[in-house]
């Protein structure tokens, strides 16, 4: 089949090996997958990863138990062993033993097929579109915020850093009633957050230790200093992206100030599914190109464009 | 009066203007004094502080309400505003126009006398005595840590920096119930720990990503890095010391493992008052030694040394 594998590069083949799906796993043609900061950073070595990368899709059951077969179906990427303390304390998703989709030892999405555990996959229902649906990752991510510390109606929440995962959680946190403020610079951010009634705004307008919440999407030193030095005394800082290296914290700071620092990361896919079915989240804005499978290495140039935002890859695409 | 007096170094003078207090304050004759790790940071140029140095105290009322004079207080050290929303929400130890006893703009207890706000002070119980009454601040601080963040009966916890504090830290965290166990090197911290029922560990004792709770009382980077290397998935790491510099920190493993970091700082007294009222917290054995205060410059470099535990200053002490 074709697929997009990483070696020591990525490059597109057209005989990788079929995946032989076992007992308990599902044969999934894949419809349309989206690429991600994570797969740009497995292209540079993040993870060592070998094999076929892509984590955000939407496809069809080709073989699996009956009630599934020929379902539309988007796929957990934590794939759990259901034994260890985590799996058994309700936090499967940050099992021991997990291979993760597309990232650390199990082949993803960008491939004609892919086999995934069963118990991974959520029914797409008929009112989300393919490509709405290939958003249920992310967006569960995103979920992940309110879910690790609720996020209250009357907080004072700011954003910082807006990319691809940023625009998702700031829809997300806008939904809570809270007051959202965006910090962000390009023109294109400015335009989708003004149309979902966010404010954009520069850090310099945000007065010092005065916010209740930040969102820290940077994955920079200069990102979790900016989150600090806005944070109220006792707020809450979320931490949503990994950050390059090994940044400086000022942990003085927290101390004194009594502040809270929430790293999340995947979420729970059955509220994004609820949210993209009441069209509660616009993630069709955020879809900048697509390319066939065959085209991925000039999708993924693309998508490490700066400003880039969703670039999705048409794997099999269904009839329109 | 006798008072030390840090400026450009700290000194012993008789001749320290006496406090004059304002209407909402009470003048207070100090009995006995401890010194803190932060004592020893403000001579060494911590928050430029000049002026009276000391914020752990038990003293007697002279003058003030009624209902207070002659009554033994200790006080809270923040002097709030009551105006500010950190005041109006509760959180006065946060007041963002405070000043604090012997730390920041406001002298403190290595005097014979000092003047606090009366909304500032506790009455001690009799069967509290002086010295455990010193005490009372830094076990406040110690309950900061629950207050933050409840530790379950069922949580496996680790501590990391069994100082003056985190003894304390220690204390507070085993009244729990869960389980509790100290990383700490000296025989003296190991033979305190032992008598009250803390199993001392090193740090390679403990298997990486499993601990539920792990408190760090180092104030190091290295502290921290051990903190983030046994904390499991959705543990959480409570800040408990201030650091020195700007720590590197790995912000990635937090936000994978999803990680709770919270810092804490001063806590609450009339809690901390009746853990020693109930002499379910040991004080006592923490004292090293104590000394007068015109020896205030020896005391200090008694606390100074390596593994010294609380030396206490005894200012003005009562008729035994």
């Amino acid at each position: 089949m074709y697929a997009a594998v990483l070696s020591d590069h990525l490059r597109v083949i057209a005989d990788y090996r079929d995946p032989a799906p076992e007992a308990q796993e599902c044969l999934v043609r894949v419809v349309s997958a989206g690429i991600c900061n994570t797969d740009l950073e497995l292209v540079k070595g993040y993870m060592g990863f070998q094999g076929v990368p892509g984590h955000e899709f939407v496809g069809i059951v080709e073989q699996g138990p009956a009630h599934l077969v020929g379902r539309r179906v988007v796929g957990e990427i934590n794939v759990a062993c259901g034994q260890c303390d985590m799996c058994h304390t309700g936090a499967p998703s940050q099992c021991r033993n997990r291979t993760t989709v597309g990232i650390d030892r199990h082949d993803g999405a960008f491939a004609e097929r892919l086999a995934l555990q069963t118990d991974c996959l959520h029914v797409v229902p008929d009112s989300v579109s393919d490509d709405e649906a290939v958003f249920v990752e992310p967006l569960a991510a995103a979920l992940e915020i309110p879910q690790m510390e609720p996020i209250l109606p009357t907080d004072d929440v700011v954003l910082i850093g807006a990319g691809k995962l940023g625009l998702l959680c700031a829809q997300v946190i806008k939904l809570t009633g809270a007051r959202l403020r965006a910090v962000v610079r390009r023109e294109r951010q400015i335009d989708l957050l003004r149309r979902w009634g966010i404010e954009p705004v520069g850090i310099d307008d945000i007065a010092p230790s005065s916010v209740d919440v930040v969102v820290d999407c940077t994955g920079t030193s200069e990102g979790f200093a900016a989150a600090l030095s806005i944070v109220r005394p006792r707020g809450v800082i979320h931490l949503k992206s990994t950050y390059v290296g090994l940044p400086h914290a000022d942990l003085t700071k927290v101390v004194v100030d009594e502040v809270r620092v929430i790293g999340s990361r995947c979420g729970p896919f059955p509220a994004a599914l609820r949210l993209l079915e009441t069209k509660a989240v616009d993630v069709l804005s955020l879809i900048d190109a697509r390319y066939p499978l065959q085209d991925a290495l000039i999708a993924f140039e693309h998508a490490a464009r700066p400003g880039a935002l969703k670039i999705l890859l048409d794997v099999t695409p269904r009839e329109p």
